[in-house]
């Protein structure tokens, strides 16, 4: 089979064999918003189409590829949700051959304010590692970090923290911009002292504020705030996430020490599973749940 | 005698009365981030030359003109600090004749664990307002709003929050923006449903991401979406700067009726001087404290 990890930034495709082992792996930064719509078949096909021609099996997708803005919107399957639900959720394209191509769809959930929050291509990650991480809270960081409580094999609920796109938005846009250097590699000290600062238990909207003065007394190198306001960020998401013991961590390459570490400083051990095994194994369990004839 | 408050973005000049009235306001859109190094006592001609040929008395100015990136850089001076040692670190321009032109410090203050943070000239609207508002607390919102702790009429601490700023970004740059209409009008149904959000006690990098959910699931019309935003960060805000009681809230036309009703959802009474009152105050009673030779 064929799984695809179709993003808002990205499009990543993985050539399975038939015990799920990845054969070979495709990516472009062709993610849904540098793709017209009605192009989405023309773009799968200038990646993949010596797959698609050589039969290599049905194609599963999850991603933002199944939002409103994506192939075709796939409604959200709310929490409490698994393979099954994901499974019945999933939506076979008609208009594709001769591969059947199948869209699963993202989950949404709501919290007892009623607040909904929403998730594509995370549940596919984590369905796919809890066989070998077990159950607990799980957290995805990234633009929109996902903290995620699983039980029982599936996804009770989840809370997303716009902890990437905060750092973003200060690092480029905001006052503290021009106390930055470029982020080549991040200062663990000073990273460690953001978080220690976030731990502290004050005010994230202070704090920000404290990357500008200490720079200002002199008392932060501009190659050093960055990591400084990464840690604060990262910090204070852990604190107000507040895991316990442990959490499986699924993370880009870039992002994963850094979590690791600060997990690390709030006493929390982090089971790090690979995350391209971990989409794979999911849409390949998902494929195995649905109908003969969607697939 | 003159009083000048000369912020980032506005100069505002007020001529007053021996007794201190407000005899007549000139204000433009020449903060220092406009003013080219050099040009601060042409632009000060430009604005108010007809007052200093009248010799209508020594001027006291305020705000970050005193910055590094201002007239002259005037040290701050570390809480506690009242009119005393404010008058006490003022700085004379010699090179200004005929008038005495007096540029008065910010204040400095490191919390317990000695990050610092950093005001000019709000600390001279506190001053100004303090002898008919008293002790006690003191919010100033903005870009980068002061919550500020006043003893025996002096500052003895304050922190400094960046709402306004994270506002303005999530607004302009974030993926909020576009689900947001101009904010034309505030929308007080949805900006009390923000403030009811942060007063729940959920995580700020969270609540964030509800506006994008609310919006997606329809919950949220456009029209509305930068009032709940707005609601979440100064809830937040106000949360976390945990007021008891009652605050001086010296604030804008546009801010002092959000603030006062969040601060109402808090349980919080504000007591509201004119701030423009307040300024010309301040800066008024520590002219009064300078030796004679420097004024």
């Amino acid at each position: 089979m064929i799984a695809i990890d179709w993003g808002t930034s990205n499009f990543r495709a993985y050539r399975l064999s038939s015990d799920g082992r990845i054969l070979e792996t495709r990516s472009a930064p062709l993610g849904i918003s540098s793709v017209e719509p009605g192009q989405f078949s023309a773009v799968l096909g200038e990646q993949i189409s010596d797959w698609l021609a050589a039969e290599a099996g049905p194609v599963a997708m999850s991603g933002m590829i199944g939002s409103r803005h994506g192939w075709v919107e796939v409604p959200y399957v709310p929490c409490p949700a698994g393979r099954t639900e994901i499974a019945a959720g999933a939506h076979r394209l008609t208009s594709y051959e001769p591969s059947p191509i199948v869209i699963c769809p993202g989950l949404s959930h709501r919290d007892t304010a009623g607040v909904p929050d929403v998730m594509r291509g995370e549940e596919m990650q984590i369905l796919g590692a809890v066989d070998e991480c077990g159950d607990g809270m799980y957290c995805l960081p990234g633009t929109h970090t996902k903290f995620v409580v699983v039980e029982g094999a599936r996804i009770v609920s989840f809370r997303t923290f716009m902890t990437g796109e905060v750092f973003g938005l200060l690092r480029q846009h905001s006052i503290l911009a021009r106390l930055m250097d470029a982020l080549d590699d991040t200062d663990d000290a000073s990273f460690e002292d953001g978080v220690h600062r976030a731990r502290a238990g004050g005010s994230l909207l202070h704090d920000l504020f404290g990357v500008r003065t200490r720079a200002l007394f002199g008392e932060l190198p501009t190659a050093s705030a960055a990591s400084y306001l990464s840690g604060i960020l990262v910090g204070h998401e852990i604190r107000e996430a507040s895991p316990r013991g442990r959490v499986t961590l699924i993370a880009s390459a870039s992002l994963s020490p850094l979590y690791a570490r600060a997990f690390g400083m709030f006493g929390v051990e982090c089971i790090i599973p690979d995350p391209e095994a971990a989409v794979t194994r999911g849409l390949a369990s998902v494929l195995a749940l649905l109908p003969e004839e969607n697939v």
